[in-house]
């Protein structure tokens, strides 16, 4: 017998089915459209079902954000990961070659320092490690800061023996794309000066992959939030809430008073991000109601006007304001079509933070 | 051979156990010398083990906030626990049933609709549920609005077979503990007015722990924070950086500026839990160098003037704001005296949201 949401336990995350199909369909289309590669970011869903088959509608590999989460999604059955992060450290060094052993891998690098670690390990390796140069384009977070610092890196990586130059990789500064591709632009001439071959430009964010390519370098793209979208990405205007495909189910466990509803998801269910919203969620089917303060185990909403509606014990459904931090928070979640709940999947790449 | 920081995998949990000692030995004191019973509540710490120090050192009991938590220790051997939540729905009433079996348990209620669920389930059990009420004394979440409500919950439960009423419950608001005491007390004298017993009055909050006990109404004291301390509570005046327990190891992984360090510790270590502090983190032994921006798997540390230190490789330890949402995000800690670690805990009741 197939169950509804009143079977389930809140707080408890629910993932509509048909909604991710039509998300991953229509951003595949839109890449095949462009010319550009997909490589999604798992860390949206952390669910090997739902990177299969991103492959399988044409995704050319996935992109992970933690060895942990490589090593989950391998397991798996995943054969081709990019993983932008500086891996170092002798005990990550060593499931990195582990890893490289058994899947097509590349990672990243932003300082000598790294692919020295990487030289270090691979240089007597039977396969080599593919190594991109992360470019900070205006982020400010990782990333070599010039086109001349990312050529001198490309460098060092492909005079190592057992490392290959694999590309850039950035994640572009929000609202900055311009700036990116012409940084990137400009560094890709440099290795092409240098007689240096860079088979891959990596970009990444749900919001740019919209864009059309007209004089695009970038030939790979790693939009993650584009599975499930969210309550930040529709204030963005790059969706619709009938596009969310992640609700965070809850229960409504006090009416205090008129205007105040307490619902059992907390921030331990829909988590303190904020990502320049007001509030840490709505209320799914509301007009404009959101869930205004929250404590671990609590959410309070605040209604405009004194309303008897919901009552205790009815349930509600949150679309949180950042998806993919609210997967790393529960063990499962269960499929949906409609108000059906069809299947409960554990979370596999929950909790890899290492 | 015992480990250093550096057999660790980044990023990780440290729990300084000579400080947790020291911690949970000073409130018992305090709460003895005060005659004021402590209840603590393992949300902070979500570990058996330090559970049962509690109680070795004269906690009469623990605290937890779901169920889940609860049925985790009960597992673990604990028998005295308050769950000062509303519990509702066919499942988690049965759920609630069965611990109540084995466990000396009580919960709360701030409606009639909640009561009306407990006294439909317990209305034939062998053993009575005890409700205590919970009260809104300014903190604006869950709980009845004024001593009258209280009082008229506390004859429901207590004219509804298979429930014991236990007493009133609050959570006070920040720096209005008078407010609370007082409102309290008027609830407490119109119980004693309509001849109905009070065994318990139960309040939180680490902060307002240390206050002297003149006039005080409270019965019982449900402190969490205390254990571990974080950055948010040196901040209220509480602890100092000495006094904290729980540090987050994390490797500087890129240093792209002389004056930008990205660590290993984002969002999914750290949370994005702010607490009225700015940034997400202390750097532990700096001078004020906070974590200022997270992604998900990266911190950035903006040092105000230009330093070649730490290096990449380096390892820093980060005081968060909140010590209670690190432990959630963990499967283990590692426990620490000194520079030592001593063992490995599994993090027995992280993840139980329901």
């Amino acid at each position: 017998m197939s169950k509804t949401f009143g079977d389930l336990e809140t707080p408890c995350v629910l993932i509509d089915i048909d909604r991710v199909e039509a998300n991953l369909a229509r951003a595949q289309a839109h890449a095949d459209a462009q010319g550009l590669k997909l490589r999604p970011h798992i860390k949206t869903h952390k669910l090997p079902r739902f990177a299969k088959r991103q492959l399988a509608l044409g995704a050319i590999g996935i992109t992970v954000q933690k060895l942990g989460e490589a090593e989950v999604m391998a397991d798996a059955g995943l054969e081709d990961i990019f993983l932008p992060y500086n891996i170092m450290g002798a005990h990550k060094l060593a499931r990195l070659q582990a890893l490289n052993d058994r899947v097509t891998l590349a990672v990243t690098a932003d300082s000598p320092d790294t692919v020295a670690g990487y030289a270090q390990t691979f240089a007597a390796a039977d396969k080599p490690l593919t190594v991109l140069v992360e470019c900070d384009t205006g982020m400010g977070r990782c990333g070599v800061q010039s086109p001349a610092q990312a050529l001198a890196l490309a460098r060092q990586i492909g005079m190592s023996p057992g490392l290959r130059f694999g590309g850039l990789m950035t994640y572009p500064a929000a609202g900055r794309r311009d700036e990116a591709e012409a940084w990137l632009a400009e560094a890709k001439q440099l290795l092409a000066q240098a007689g240096i071959a860079c088979p891959v430009v990596s970009s990444g964010g749900t919001p740019d992959m919209w864009r059309d390519a007209e004089n695009r370098v970038v030939t790979e793209y790693r939009p993650g939030t584009y599975i499930y979208f969210d309550r930040s990405q529709v204030a963005r205007g790059v969706a619709s809430w009938d596009d969310c495909a992640l609700t965070v189910l809850a229960t409504v466990v006090s009416r205090p008073t008129a205007t105040r509803i307490v619902i059992d998801a907390g921030s331990k269910a829909l988590t303190s991000d904020l990502l320049g919203q007001e509030g840490y969620g709505l209320v799914m089917g509301s007009d404009g109601v959101i869930v205004k303060n929250l404590s671990e185990e609590h959410g309070v909403i605040e209604l405009a006007q004194a309303s008897n509606t919901p009552r205790i014990g009815d349930l509600v459904r949150i679309i949180p304001n950042h998806a993919c931090v609210v997967s790393n928070l529960f063990d499962a979640v269960h499929l949906i079509s409609g108000n059906t709940v069809t299947e409960t999947l554990p979370v596999a790449a929950r909790g890899r933070v290492d």
